[in-house]
């Protein structure tokens, strides 16, 4: 059992050489783009933006998939998390940190699906904010995820922005 | 505010470059590494396991922080999955797909901060295991993050495995 | 700080009589309906159902409101379980059993308020599924709560029920 | 199908007249007790407080089992609520509105089963607060539910209470 856990937890030498050889600068916070974000992010187009809504697209690339082959969920949830918060910016709310995320993973996506990636604002509560992201798979329609992500933030007024 | 959000979604040239050059070959479902998998937990090490139960420690690398400076939401999620499926193995289970999962984000964890990531199975219930994550930072104690994840899975007999 | 959290968690004499005097008997398991059930959707009146999806009104009562005046966490809780469950029936599976429920609440719903709440289902994998529950105001269309409620079920065909 | 959905939301005449007879005043908030919050937690024995952590003991009632028997999840969310509000102030902290929360149902508790009811803080974010509440059965010592219940409040300071 101990040896299956350590396997399961242990990158194989291949993929702890390929990662362990990113040459990843700590960034100054605020100040230089994230690695993380990028590496999550790179590929999403946006098809539409409108007040508290946000409607992309994303093809599943191979460096987003899991063992399985399929569109991993902390994958999902990274998009997740950067999708919802720019539903808030298309709000005309700045980026808040966030407080709570839960997400049902309905269908697998695999290597090359094409995916429609939908968030909307739920509402805002003081600082508080709730968007809910929704991932669909194009040519089926069929839900692949739907998450839920609440930020929040107690910002200056938004003529300091 | 439409230009915001594209700025938002769009990594820059430099972190596009960087993560576009990344060459991943898509891999044979369940024959090859995952370079996500990897991506996420290299630099994890496991300090314990018990039936049912998972220590381990991490020090936050600059790939996995956002443009905060924070070991990304994201980030944490993807550990959730992996840690919280450990777990299941050293429960004596295999690994089943994720189903539901959700992260109450505490406090905010720096790079190079030293985290204890500890993860327990809840109970079993037909093909269906609930594990919680708990993510703390180890000179204070203090809780980064909390995760629940929910999996499911019909697989054949344990014999087989 | 000891007398805070017991005053918190004790009802009030008056409450406590009227709450001890009410005579629910237990009923047998599947045969008879649930007082606590009815407690939760006295009130509820169907508008509309389609395959997998349910709308509903509801004017919210005092008997489901909690010490600050509003329709208390746990009511809606209870509304997102039953009404979800319902959007299930309407997609012609039967009912199941509740595995993982989250719930933001974004507004609180006062005392009399009409509500709309409306149930989708996500999807079915396997015998998980998953459900979608909104609670809107009536009058201005502001989002009261989102709940996302996944069941479980192994049951046999349809033909059986 | 649209029969099932009618009868299923629709509590039975027996059980509409008992729930129909009960006269709930609308309270004055803030000024008198809810009659929610004393059904749901009428018979929750306090056996131990701590800084930032509560242990209950509960036997599962008639009034709040479900068509199935068992402890209804949405009696289990309301004591999510009101057991994880419990611990917020036992940490020294006032109660403050609900934001976000979710539970795994991970096994049924039947009618007079015994319950441990744990909930304990898992931080302070600004205003903003988590807690997790953890159900047991007594005598096996099995998870019935695990909840996450984020919290919310902006209040004066403490000596104006």
């Amino acid at each position: 059992m101990e040896k299956r856990v350590q396997e399961f937890l242990s990158p194989t030498a291949e993929e702890s050489e390929r990662v362990g050889s990113l040459v990843v600068l700590p960034h100054r916070t605020g100040k230089t783009p994230s690695f993380f974000e990028g590496f999550a992010l790179l590929g999403v187009r946006i098809d539409r933006i409108e007040p508290g809504f946000v409607c992309c697209s994303f093809r599943v690339p191979p460096r987003l998939t899991g063992a399985d082959g399929n569109l991993s969920p902390g994958a999902i949830a990274a998009l997740v998390d950067e999708v919802g918060s720019a539903a808030m910016l298309a709000d005309g709310h700045q980026t808040k940190v966030s407080v709570d995320m839960s997400i049902a993973y309905m269908s697998p996506a695999k290597l090359d699906d094409e995916l429609e990636i939908t968030s909307r604002v739920l509402g805002h509560k003081g600082g508080y904010s709730g968007t809910v992201v929704l991932f669909k798979k194009k040519t089926t329609g069929e839900v692949v995820a739907e998450g839920r992500h609440s930020m929040f933030g107690n910002f200056l007024s938004k003529s300091k922005m």
